[in-house]
């Protein structure tokens, strides 16, 4: 099923990650939805949104900025929102709140990292399960510059009628149907990402979870720059080089490669269940 | 049933870790028991424990220590000891020894590290899992002053008869009924770890499995010291910070942070599964 | 069943990593071969192989080394190789071959580390989890002489037909019968490695999966070198230690140790599942 085709009027999420806005204030407004999306090829389900898509918007900036948000309730049931990019108390900001009501969670970004932000509302397995999550990234103090980057949130798919037993079922048992990049399982497998030979490309990727990690990789490729959970683990300069990087869930970090030639490099999540299961894509590498 | 009250005369265990104590050479008697013990709110059950209690006493010292274990076994069946902290031939110190024996584990901590120690008599995936494991801490030689120190041993629960056909088959399969701080399912959600605003808080965490590590997150707190196996991964004057620290099995760490404002700031093994079900508490934040 | 003896006519994979030979240009041919092998104390099992062993030959050498390998497939479905060691687009080198037919895949050795290789034909769950993995070893150029260095390639065992509706349904479920070092379940329990008092003994590990990745930790003994994916997190002169190098699935370092006094040392993936299950052997140190 995930070799099907996706329906003719499915696009692609967006994995290009634009740069972090030229401002230090930034007033965002997010959107509890909850809605129907193709999550694999031919196959659409019930989820819970952050802005109408899943994973939910995703923020940028830089150490220091301010971010306020109006989260808003346009949903049936109660949902809240917490940022791990955020230092604060999470009582008020991360409350619950009814369909129909909207609160303002202002934060400053004091640290740099690629921070997963989640429903706060219990039972968080389901509500991060059925797709409450996105990423914020902010970005180190000396992010060197490269020629293009994209953001990979990994996820997990739970098909079926959002909180009928049977899917919760699965959920407890940690066995999703799918794992999932940006919310599609196999999704950048039918539309795949873009590079040029030669160019440095950085890959943003964060573990939403709810229950399983990655080991993200993309064949062909060596990474000489890795950055996890705010520290540089590997660097452009040095002799090593990494072929997979290691999250655990609700962290976050990114990579950086040079593709050598034209040509299709597979990404996944080596962990070959998952890769089988939807967690996979390809960077399509032209002259 | 997590929710649930814990016993009128449950004590939560004191997870305040204190200083190493003032001293090169420590004396220690270990007692093996088997017991019974609240596990989780209402729920009793049979534990096999070092000293009475899960998880087992906590070393601490410094590089250079020497520990002198006075190992007694006051069980019904054999068990021995492993301290990861020491480094020797396990042949005979971590020998198993029968109910009424004793023996002495002398060791010398050549290294710093949050070290698990366990049972060391086979299976030990049922040794373990049934409460035989604790933590030794040798501070690095550079360990900044902070003002509170916890320690967090995550564990898991297997109810039922120890050793019996149907929990050793959940063992089997990797499948705990809950996961656990300190030996209690939810247990700090009914006795919150307490700090005042302000305060450098350093949390150690160490992962006793038997089969599942951690993902170990304070929601609404960020991590600006992440120490991992022997190594520092972020410092505190680092532009990056760190949402969560993952450990495998039989790793250890700590992480600190300081809480920005007064108020109710839960920690998880952000892995929902074990969150739901027990890897969860509070920490209390007052001005 | 792992208690077992082996049977008498096997003879265990030498673990021991012979250093990469002193030339730029490395000439390998690889064949894949299905065959059967005894991968449990008493246990045959049909597996699909690069070269007729599991894992395949190791590959070693220097960053900017050039390998020109020389890859056939003598079995009867079609096959390909994925060398994690390379940066190339995958199109050509890794396609799969069919029955009969050889390509040659040549590459230069970019970057440092311990990487894996495995087949790249679909379903690659199915052709890892049938052996066919192995690993190339790149030093880094500061790479201090040792002793003695070893290398432990972890895979998972799935008994039964290959192929078969069953072997395939404990792949899809993670569910593998057994977990390997070097191809055979608790293979080191009864042919152990062996080191002197007093030597520095190196051992690179690298995480196969293809569902499980490992905590590899030696009784007994402490890690005061770690390399993980690249990069050095624990140092000699560190006052740090670790108790275990973790790997998510299709990572790949060393970590180094000098064992203190003479006797038995079990080696394991501390994962006790895994451990009970295989991934276990020993280290027999004399004077
Ligand atoms: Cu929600
Ligand atoms: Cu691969
Ligand atoms: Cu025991
Ligand atoms: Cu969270
Ligand atoms: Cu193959
Ligand atoms: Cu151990
Ligand atoms: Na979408
Ligand atoms: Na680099
Ligand atoms: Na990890
Ligand atoms: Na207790
Ligand atoms: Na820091
Ligand atoms: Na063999
Ligand atoms: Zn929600
Ligand atoms: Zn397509
Ligand atoms: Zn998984
Ligand atoms: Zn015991
Ligand atoms: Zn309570
Ligand atoms: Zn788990
Ligand atoms: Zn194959
Ligand atoms: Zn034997
Ligand atoms: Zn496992």
């Amino acid at each position: 099923p995930l070799s099907a085709e996706m329906s003719d009027d499915w696009q692609p999420r967006d994995a290009v990650l634009p740069p972090a806005p030229d401002r230090t204030e930034h007033e965002v407004e997010i959107r509890v939805t909850e809605t129907e999306l193709e999550v694999a090829p031919g196959v659409r389900q019930s989820v819970w949104t952050f802005g109408g898509d899943v994973p939910g918007p995703v923020l940028r900036g830089k150490v220091g900025d301010v971010f306020t948000v109006t989260f808003v309730n346009d949903g049936t049931m109660g949902h809240g929102i917490d940022f791990h990019a955020s230092s604060l108390a999470p009582d008020e900001p991360m409350r619950t709140i009814n369909p129909g009501e909207r609160l303002t969670y202002r934060f400053r970004a004091e640290k740099a990292g690629a921070w997963v932000y989640h429903c706060s509302t219990s039972p968080m397995l389901q509500h991060i399960g059925n797709g409450m999550y996105g990423a914020v990234i902010i970005d180190p103090p000396d992010l060197e510059p490269v020629d293009r980057e994209y953001l990979l949130v990994q996820g997990e798919l739970y098909l079926g009628e959002p909180g009928s037993a049977d899917q919760v079922a699965r959920m407890r048992a940690g066995e999703p149907d799918a794992w999932v990049f940006n919310g599609v399982a196999a999704g950048y497998a039918h539309a795949p990402l873009t590079a040029e030979v030669g160019e440095r490309v950085r890959i943003w990727v964060v573990a939403a979870g709810p229950t399983s990690g990655t080991s993200f990789h993309i064949v062909g490729a060596q990474f000489d720059t890795v950055y996890k959970e705010g520290a540089y683990l590997v660097r452009r300069g040095d002799a090593g080089g990494a072929q997979a990087l290691d999250l655990a869930v609700a962290q976050g970090g990114f990579v950086e490669t040079v593709f050598p030639e034209a040509g299709s490099y597979p990404f996944v999540d080596h962990d070959m269940r998952h890769a089988e299961n939807g967690a996979r894509g390809f960077f399509t590498i032209t002259e």
